[in-house]
């Protein structure tokens, strides 16, 4: 029985996608180091370990810090917070802990401040354009790489990108077209400095390229994060099918409007997060699935999340299909984006009622 | 110093936000309610009981419970959600508590089921058409009050409506327009109606109306929220000054891109909600404060949030201002929508460096 917003996890469709990734990788011979930044939950972390999983992508210092009482090889996928240089201290003397670093100035203090060993991975602008030393500016990775130098502490690991703006796309075409161009900038970078730095790998792989591409020739490593429980935002950009999803919002149903093709239920921006996805039907925040024994079904055309306050959500619900909802009932919802939705809130509920915790809120001991 | 994103409280703007506030209730013979969905927290529920505060509003019936330790007048302005009746039950048997109505399903039910004494407020849709009875449908009131009839333990209370839509004014003049339209509306169901029930009040009042209005004739109670810290959208609004919001979400700089005139940010989306603000500049999800020795200073005009991921946050930084900033330092945001970035945050440092606490997430114990 739902009686508020509840974060329902379909513990077999998640372990299919892991498990699905995991098989691509060992395929192609490529590092799976998954991102963790979605689930971030000890407990689905183990999920990974059952396919051999060994290598981890986190977010922040605090989420390697969450997750380094059962993993020993984190990477911080996020421009190196410098105020946070006790905790990369901390880390760095009991796991292998690699960073992104992106200046010399960053570099020059960290090496200053460790003793302990520490990996970094100059993170590489293949065109998403948010963070990054752009992959044409060979003098700025020199300089880089030249301020590394009096560090023996610090080890160059190799390049790492990002390509978010597989995110804008919309089939399978273009997504290609944003990996291949990034694993040819990689490529090119690794032959130039590969030379002087025998160890270093190439790393790449969000969702969508993760989810869609074939070829990954030149590349080492790959760390999807999203595809764990995939969400609205991926079906939309051709990552995966409706079924995959693998998380899904159960909210009670609190008001009715059928005059205007509305309903309301207990469910908004605290919620859901307040990210939107621009459809033929307008921009959209949720679309409600058919109830089944188990979980949930198919979604149900033209039944969405139109618009969110702080705890409301406003459901479009068609004239013909109003007689099928009733107060004093809930429904499920897929997310729109289900990193966020999971986020915030802190916690799941496998569809065998069995409740799984993530890493509290910022602030919270863990 | 620090080192993470971490929300800071200028506890004398807050509590001069809230003097005001309820001054101008208590000029206008006014029942102050304040909803303190915003704030979320009981300590600062303590500087409204300093003014005199005995009766809140709240947006969940958890929110109800947690509140409950040191609040005995809580209205829950939300839809009644049926699925919790036995925490209505629970409360209602130990406070007076308020809950929201739209249809005579949601009275025959908890009619059923109570037997505490409960308030409840027929919602009415005075414009906004989100939730409530149309204020022009009289029939609908009729046939809810009539179900309410077999079960004395309900108590009508009134009419409270919410004006969601003074959100998307941007001047007095139609926020002015809005209430009073508002004011007309529920004036008129109580003249109808107290002949009948001769205790009935009428309770509107957001923040952008109750900030901006002056005449509240035949209102007995207002309920705004958002005030006691305010935002960049309440500027826009036109409800407050920038120099009246009390929070700011200090986040270290992790990168610096002058070649593009950006800047990042460790915050992001988990952080500061996605929630936007249309401005001449475009969307902006916060804008960057001058710092000062206590707290923070102006807006840094052209200087805002353009974008955001789940911890990165892109500052649009001009080409002049770049040499500002630096990796290692950080910045104050003021945020866009504080309501939602507090409930991110989950905690405070006031200016005096003191932890306040908050409502903890759905699914933990207080």
């Amino acid at each position: 029985m739902i009686t508020y917003p509840t974060l329902l996890l379909d513990e077999e469709k998640c372990r299919e996608n892991i498990a699905q990734m995991a098989e691509k990788a060992r395929n192609k011979g490529l590092i799976f180091r998954p991102h963790f930044k979605t689930h971030q939950s000890l407990e689905i972390g183990r999920w990974f370990k059952e396919e051999g999983v060994q290598q981890i992508t986190v977010s922040s210092l605090r989420m390697a810090e969450y997750f380094s009482s059962e993993w020993k090889d984190i990477t911080v996928a996020f421009p190196v917070n410098l105020s946070e240089t006790d905790t990369i201290k901390r880390l760095a003397a009991n796991l292998q802990l690699n960073i992104l670093v992106e200046s010399a100035e960053a570099i020059h203090y960290l090496g200053q401040k460790l003793t302990s060993s520490l990996g970094f991975f100059i993170k590489t602008d293949t065109g998403y354009h948010r963070t990054g030393i752009d992959s044409k500016n060979l003098s700025a990775f020199e300089t880089l790489l030249e301020a590394a130098k009096p560090f023996p502490q610090l080890q160059f690991k190799g390049f790492l990108t990002h390509n978010g703006h597989s995110y804008k796309c919309r089939n399978g075409k273009g997504i290609e077209q944003i990996h291949q161009h990034s694993l040819g900038e990689l490529n090119r970078l690794k032959k130039i400095f590969r030379s002087r730095y025998l160890e270093i790998i190439n790393s790449l792989g969000d969702t969508p390229t993760c989810s869609v591409c074939e070829n990954f020739e030149g590349i080492d490593e790959i760390r999807p994060g999203n595809f764990v429980f995939y969400d609205l935002t991926q079906v939309a950009i051709g990552s995966c099918k409706s079924e995959q999803i693998a998380v899904a919002l159960a909210c009670p149903i609190v008001a009715l409007h059928p005059e205007r093709e509305e309903m309301v239920l207990y469910g908004g921006g605290v919620h859901f997060s307040k990210d939107r996805l621009e459809t033929e039907q307008g921009v959209i925040y949720g679309q409600l699935a058919e109830k089944s024994n188990h979980g949930w079904g198919k979604p149900i055309e033209g039944v969405y999340l139109k618009s969110l306050s702080q705890e409301h959500g406003i459901v479009h619900v068609p004239q013909y299909l109003s007689k099928n909802f009733k107060i004093d009932d809930w429904m499920n919802v897929l997310p729109v984006h289900s990193c966020m939705t999971a986020d915030l809130m802190k916690n799941y509920l496998t569809l065998e009622k069995r409740k799984i915790k993530m890493m509290p809120p910022l602030g919270m001991d863990f």
